[in-house]
């Protein structure tokens, strides 16, 4: 047998701590997770089965696979109908009011667990498991820079795979190649269902204005119908830009870094909104402190490119993303979000990425993502790396 | 604006007939579909947003995202509150009895939903969904094939990646890389939460018999607690196996496969479960026959492996699947399931993974996966290459 949670003692503690106080917030004294993201958050590797946060007892671990976890309070089942009556051998108090990943869970799955506590109220434990992961602790921001720095390391070789006549296809999976062999786990983790993607996106000329039907700033053509998303594998043509969005996922934590490449001489145009990018940058590391509004931080970053007369290019031309930042983590898409009609309010802790980004009509896109740690003293950039658009040439 | 269906509209009514009978079957009128492979198998491509396929009218395309998709009963909307209004400017009846993804949306989301159709009696769309899948049309048949024969291609130069020293880690992102450069979708669509995998897996020696917390035949140790599954980046040692079970999707539609390479000399025990595999193979391709019981079909194969003695090792050691085969198309599990409880009954037109393996401790896995797709003149296989272990000295 192996101990289950891989998280040393303190860390443990310190997260379970964090969502008791976001469960009593949110009015609920016990949840059942059984997400992999939320379960490899608390107990520092993914399982299949249920972990139980009351806010009054210690974690129960419900294991339905693998079968070689074991440890206090750890039990093997086959279902979740076995529970309760594990909580009683245990002497732990049956919930009364029972938060469920309800954003996260099938509609079948938690119908069967509101079946399985009759006695519960059971509610959606979604939005407070999301506070509450939005403020990483230490150890977790210890992956996000190791992310940040091998991420950074990738970027820096990009110049060096091109060859004349490569596609965006071509260039993606020699990325993606150098990634893997960098050890990015490749695996792209997202909440919910509003995104697929394979390992990241490399966009060149007008495969960048393909609109697309996820919710990414910018998705790209594809390869194919069935995942209309990253390159398109049309030849990187001179006069235009290559953007490469793709995972930064080392550590189990991923960073999300977007920079541009460019054939030949662009456009006027296009450098100035990509220097537009770089000063909203700039003024994000200014105001991004611990306190300040994600719609005060949209808002900067819709300003300034609106006030250049770059509000029609910006966050996509054909079809434009509700967003100008996310907050990431074991996740693509945590809190806080940074977008016109956000109520997040940014602590220290926070992991925001920013991405201002502009399409330009027959040239690609332009603009930089970088990944922010929030802290006291400022933004901390875990994704420290040049920002000016990158000759190919 | 570009037609939202990709399909021929013979093609489009096919599948969406296929899909009403199942709805009568299962006994409602109306589906609102959205989970992304669905919209796919009912379009061709993928969008954001809502399918309603109604037993007495034409189908009703409700899209958020992208922005350029139009033609006949094609409506973009913000929100799923929007789609009565539409119904009712359509002249579409309003669903009486309304099957909803409840095995795949959210808690949430179908909630929602329900609110939005207040009159409406909403049930559970996922079985009858699953079933209509199952039997594939021609078309889809044709995408299988052509995955398997990008997918054998790639296997047949997997001996010509490996170098002396390699580690399993080495060796799966070089076949990473080979499969992406011919052509390889990377994403490997799963249906529902019971799985996580980046692009496939190639486990050596003791990663083997590593546990896994996923819903896979045997799915290795991995690189971090983040991902449990996949190579472990042991060197590839000799007297060990080296299994190779990667990603085929090239089309939209996945085929299965795994092969088995080895350094140095495998002991006779492991020989000879290999062997047990491809007898249950051949045994299978004379019993896949329509009207097949997927139970009887389990019961053979876990008879053949008791038959020889390697009960033990059959679909793992520490750690045992509940199964030897599962239907495959858009995604990796569908139906049929050829499962000790399975109540499938094969039909032409089904698409059978089927993956008799062996786990031998110390050694590493054995035994081969063949995508076939079930007709009446017998199994077809999709992924037909040689079946023995291969050296890699």
């Amino acid at each position: 047998m192996e101990p289950l949670s891989l998280l040393e003692p303190r860390e443990s503690f310190l997260r379970v701590e964090k969502v008791r106080r976001a469960m009593s917030d949110a009015g609920f004294d016990a949840l059942l997770a059984c997400d992999f993201a939320t379960i490899y958050y608390l107990a520092g590797r993914v399982f299949d089965g249920f972990a139980l946060i009351s806010v009054a007892d210690d974690p129960v671990w419900f294991v339905k696979r693998p079968v070689h976890l074991g440890g206090e309070l750890v039990c093997h089942i086959r279902k979740p109908e076995e529970i309760p009556g594990w909580l009683e051998r245990f002497g732990v108090a049956a919930p009364s009011r029972l938060g469920l990943e309800m954003d996260l869970c099938s509609y079948s799955l938690v119908e069967r667990l509101k079946s399985v506590f009759p006695a519960a109220e059971c509610v959606n434990a979604s939005g407070a498991l999301r506070a509450a992961r939005s403020v990483k602790t230490d150890e977790e921001l210890a992956k996000v820079r190791l992310s940040g720095a091998k991420h950074v390391g990738v970027y820096s070789r990009i110049p060096s795979l091109y060859t004349t006549g490569m596609t965006d296809y071509e260039l993606q999976i020699a990325i993606e190649y150098l990634s893997r062999k960098e050890g990015c786990l490749g695996q792209f983790r997202i909440s919910g269902s509003s995104m697929e993607l394979f390992m990241g996106n490399v966009i060149s000329g007008e495969s960048a204005d393909a609109p697309s039907p996820y919710d990414f700033a910018m998705g790209g053509k594809g390869m194919d119908p069935s995942l209309p998303v990253g390159a398109s594998g049309e030849e990187i043509r001179p006069g235009c830009t290559v953007m490469v969005d793709v995972n930064g996922n080392f550590t189990g934590y991923m960073t999300d870094m977007t920079r541009v490449y460019s054939l030949g001489t662009l456009p006027k145009l296009a450098l100035d909104a990509h220097q537009c990018s770089i000063d909203i940058h700039r003024e994000f590391r200014r105001l991004a402190v611990p306190g300040a509004s994600a719609k005060a931080l949209y808002e900067m970053a819709e300003g300034m490119a609106r006030e250049r007369g770059f509000e029609k290019y910006f966050m996509g031309h054909t079809q434009h993303a509700g967003f100008v930042g996310h907050g990431v983590g074991i996740e693509i898409n945590e809190q806080p979000v940074i977008a016109p009609r956000s109520r997040d309010i940014l602590e220290a802790g926070n992991v925001v990425a920013l991405e201002p980004k502009f399409v330009i009509p027959g040239v690609g896109a332009v603009g930089i993502e970088n990944t922010y740690i929030i802290g006291a003293a400022g933004a901390e950039c875990a994704t420290d790396a040049p920002e000016e658009i990158i000759s190919l040439d």
